[in-house]
């Protein structure tokens, strides 16, 4: 499943709304066949790996991180029968589709032409590389990954507004593996002024990547880019699984507000700014007890010298309890 | 020599402003002597071990942390006469010590004696524990370390000045770990006068190493309490090796931005404050250039949901070049 996970993954940013999924056939301890959702959502992973195995996929296991589809469109027929006519005996499927369309649909068409079916390997791979499908149909937004590059202290440029360069090339070029992922980019108009950011990809081969742009804003919108009136705004974009908001301060602390923020990417350099601007404003907090129980690590790793800690919103745990880290202590801060 | 850097810290918090010096003696692969210097300064750790090892120092191979004392003084023996006159066949330091009164002096008496010196071993292990002493006796001045507890985006406080809590029972557990091997822990006016805070050490057994208390302040000092007006004074404070600023923001942004911060203990805690009080202030800064290169993680660890970073003020760093970290980007902060 892992294979087909990564697979999944070169999709990601060119398929929405469709999910990008990963497919890979094994027959007799022989990979024979390779997919992925290709550019503009078709064709889907399963068709293009069916096409790959040929006769070969006949009695064969399929590994496939999303349900497959049970409803045909002009663009193709389902996958679900495709998989079926093509004979195939076995499909693992590590998610299931909530798509109305299918949602349990393709395993039960499966099960029917005599295919047997396993769900749930996987599961936790094959989440996050389709946590933008799966929040777009579960809550009818897109997921929403902030990105924060700041310094120790948590400043993101001096009282003047310099802010080149905080964090060096590693965390740079990690940001744009991000933005080639996602399928929208949006900066506040603070961010827009100060900076015309073009918001490209520069990775070497994923020029073509660049996705869409979007201004978070109340006024005016810029020509050929999204315009967002307020974070609420998301549930509108109908055919965007992957957000990155890119900041500024402002724009982070209107998403944070909201409560539409499932994932911090923070890339943080080992310098100090002191008086500065700082990465986040007011975030609708009245205690520090309120604060707490919301984020929980998911990754860390350095950057050449920066370090990236990545944050998952938690939406599983209880609501912070009274006497929440109470303790004894003393100086400011402890 | 792990094991007598390990001993020296026993001592660490109560002897200034004499090092705490770990010893560990050998005979035949037998440990027959383990010291440390007492509180007070007194007996040191080579005297504590030979006292242990009684007879068996003769012949035996000795572990010390810093050179052996050359000065006898009213206390007692030059600990190098007392290792020689025991008879021991080897002694292995890790660090010169630099006091005018021994620096080098130590070490030719036990060689004049016919004992076997080797030096440099275990170095790196051994400066973290010493450094106090090396850096008062170096630049005349304690270590000093500076202590700040934050949240993601760098903020100790709400605007209202609620900050309990943002780390956890680990994190300020280890803050009190910490006061205990320092000689004198500091606050500024601001969080003296808000918190009141006690700054003793609150660890099971290591109630009594509470250390000595000290306001940055131009105006009144408090009762039993050290005053500094600047924090050039701490060129005054003759008898403390280890120095702990714990805050507030004030007298964080006045130590660093007299460059008096040789190292760094961030406690982060996974949450976001937003509009909030800033860990620190005006630092001097000019530029984002001027920022980098001055500050290397040193160390880094999980403690309970709270990550603790430490890091070193970088002295041999060569001045940032007039391009330094100077690339292609875009965004506000990337």
């Amino acid at each position: 499943m892992q294979a087909a996970v990564a697979l999944g993954e070169r999709g990601r940013g060119r398929t929405a709304p469709n999910p990008s999924v990963g497919c890979v056939i094994v027959n007799q301890g022989r990979l024979v066949g390779r997919g992925w959702t290709q550019a503009g959502g078709r064709p889907h992973g399963e068709a293009m790996a069916l096409d790959q195995a040929g006769r070969e996929a006949r009695g064969a296991t399929v590994y496939v991180t999303l349900e497959p589809c049970a409803h045909p469109s002009e663009r193709g027929p389902a996958c679900a029968d495709l998989l079926a006519q093509a004979g195939v005996a076995r499909v693992v499927i590590a998610l299931g589709d909530p798509d109305p369309r299918t949602d349990g649909r393709g395993i039960a068409r499966l099960r029917a032409a005599g295919v047997a079916v396993e769900t749930g390997c996987g599961a936790a791979l094959a989440e996050p590389s389709l946590a933008g499908f799966l929040t777009r149909v579960r809550l009818g937004r897109p997921f929403v990954t902030l990105k924060l590059a700041m310094s120790l202290d948590g400043k993101i440029a001096l009282p003047s507004g310099e802010s080149r360069w905080i964090t060096g090339e590693d965390a740079r070029a990690h940001v744009h593996g991000e933005r080639a992922r996602s399928d929208m980019i949006l900066v506040g108009r603070g961010t827009y002024e100060a900076d015309r950011p073009g918001l490209d990809v520069r990775l070497p081969g994923l020029e073509d990547w660049s996705p869409r742009r979007a201004i978070l804003t109340r006024g005016n919108g810029v020509e050929g880019w999204a315009r967002l009136g307020s974070p609420d705004e998301v549930f509108a974009l109908e055919d965007v699984n992957d957000l990155l908001v890119e900041g500024g301060s402002g724009a982070a602390s209107a998403f944070l507000q909201a409560d539409l923020v499932d994932r911090m990417l923070i890339y943080r350099a080992p310098i100090l700014i002191g008086e500065g601007r700082s990465s986040i404003g007011y975030v609708g907090l009245t205690s520090i007890a309120e604060a707490h129980r919301r984020w929980r690590m998911s990754d860390s790793r350095m950057l050449g010298i920066d370090r990236l800690e990545v944050y998952e919103r938690d939406r599983h745990s209880p609501p912070p309890p009274t006497e929440a880290n109470i303790g004894r202590g003393d100086a400011r801060g402890t």
